[in-house]
């Protein structure tokens, strides 16, 4: 079993440009999203999908994860176009994809599950590829806490392991998710799941009881409200990106993930000043990623328009 | 009736220090507060109060309205502390004072009115005095639209007008208010106000909404996530000053407003950047507000404590 890396947050250095490497776990699925703008059926979602779309924009992403033999041909192509590694994408023959239907009504805010299938992340779950246990970063998202440990036992010497869980966990899988936050560097969680899991009200508070449980940085994500750090340093917050550009924010914060590890990894270093940086880009990502259904906005974005964005948020943020 | 001054929010300019004059109307309370952390009894209160105190730390203030017989001379004596000028605070003879008891429970997001008697509030409003007639910069606390009016109407020619408003009115007196709005240069008011007075969800459209209705600008307080300002050149955003020491969160919102227009009054213009540091001033000073109950922390706070939070603030937001 990985044990989590005892070093300081501000310590932590990722290899060179040559070496530098990028693991995400997660669900692959198949969506069927309706919200005020409309609706999209049966298109490409999961949060490791999310996630490495958006990591990808800053270093090559390793995918690990497993589909159905149903799972589109095309959708592996999108996938393909952008620096995702596909070795640890299993296509298991006799297995369906996991599906969720959700909608988002009002104020957006909290998507509502319509129906979900499982499939064949009911089965047993992906094994990481030989090629990938020299991975440096690791992005947990969300599934079982004893699969992210199963998942994380496979990877040689990870620097930085960063972790995202759910309300279903905490209720269900609360020793078992406690003992995984005792092996990752960080958390990136919601402001609902941060106070179920503390019984704490005020989300520093919060944040801050997580970190008693190891992790040396705890990351909240608040929606259209912005983040949250928390750090033995002390709490930092971002706004969101204003926009009034929302047509389906499935995957926000699997974006916001990956653009914070992505950008992390990019700069091979985690300091508290690298974190604050990367919050940034998390946000951007997320920005990006509500403006249109699915991957639609985000499968052909350009470097320089997330660039372009993330210098007009630095810039706005920049008051006297 | 005072017309609103039609000039862009960028060309507002307000008198030299020696001139510069900020008036605000509103309730002055006897208020009962208990929140997780305690309860304070018969405590001085009121919108117009927290707005003075948090005014007051940039320009002298000029504080319109009425009080009962039953006002303590202490109490005054907490206002003549600090550069408030009570020549318009009507002691009214065989009034009562408004009263208000409220409770924060969770999150102490919202307040719970547990009792409120509005007292002298429900006779006719109060009088502006002759003396006050030349303020360039007024703040109409939350009352009754038409009296919002009234009062304004007896300022010869103010510069920069800013109003709040509440629920109550939005439902009962909305024609009042939209006429209130269609006067004044800018409006603070809450996220929920907001979508409850246009129907949007989405608050940068509840914003420019607002903005179609007359002001110029318009900002949207979001309690512990910040806020945030809508105007033609669109929208900005800030979090809140993140913090564990909420004690009593009653009058945030006024105290922002204070901190807001008189760093806009003491810096003697309105600019888009100025409007900006003022959200900054306004964001500092709820969060001295907040940490005890009703003025106790900031009836003796200090300029440089403000700005020294002021300046980690400004510090945390500047991310590269």
């Amino acid at each position: 079993m990985a044990a989590r890396p005892d070093v300081a947050v501000d310590f932590i250095e990722l290899g060179k440009e040559d070496s530098m490497s990028l693991l995400v776990t997660g669900s692959i699925g198949i969506d069927t999203v309706s919200s005020p703008h409309g609706r999209a059926e049966n298109v490409l979602g999961g949060s490791a999908v999310y996630f490495s779309f958006a990591a990808s924009q800053y270093v090559p992403v390793r995918l690990v994860g497993v589909v159905g033999d149903d799972f589109p041909a095309k959708f592996k192509e999108v996938l393909q176009s952008r620096r995702i590694d596909l070795e640890g994408l299993e296509q298991r023959q006799g297995s369906r994809t996991f599906r969720w239907m959700g909608r988002f009504e009002g104020d957006m805010s909290e998507a509502e599950t319509v129906e979900v299938e499982l499939n064949v992340l009911a089965e047993r779950g992906p094994k990481i590829p030989a090629a990938f246990e020299d991975s440096e970063t690791v992005f947990l998202a969300n599934t079982h806490p004893t699969l992210q440990r199963e998942l994380l036992a496979q990877i040689r010497s990870p620097k930085l392991v960063v972790c995202d869980t759910m309300n279903l966990w905490i209720e269900t899988e609360r020793d078992s998710l406690v003992e995984t936050l005792g092996q990752v560097t960080g958390v990136i969680i919601n402001d609902a799941e941060s106070r179920q899991l503390t019984g704490r009200t005020n989300l520093i508070d919060a944040g801050e009881a997580i970190l008693a449980m190891g992790p040396k940085f705890v990351i909240i994500k608040k929606g259209e409200h912005g983040a949250l750090l928390i750090t033995a340093e002390g709490p930092f917050a971002i706004p969101a990106w204003p926009t009034k550009l929302v047509r389906d924010p499935t995957g926000a914060g699997d974006s916001f993930a990956g653009g914070t590890l992505g950008y992390l990894s990019e700069r091979g270093g985690v300091t508290p000043e690298t974190l604050r940086s990367a919050l940034i880009r998390g946000t951007i990502a997320a920005s990006f990623a509500i403006e249109d259904f699915s991957l639609r906005r985000v499968q052909d974005l350009q470097r320089q328009e997330i660039d372009a964005r993330v210098s007009q948020f630095i810039e706005m943020l920049r008051v006297e």
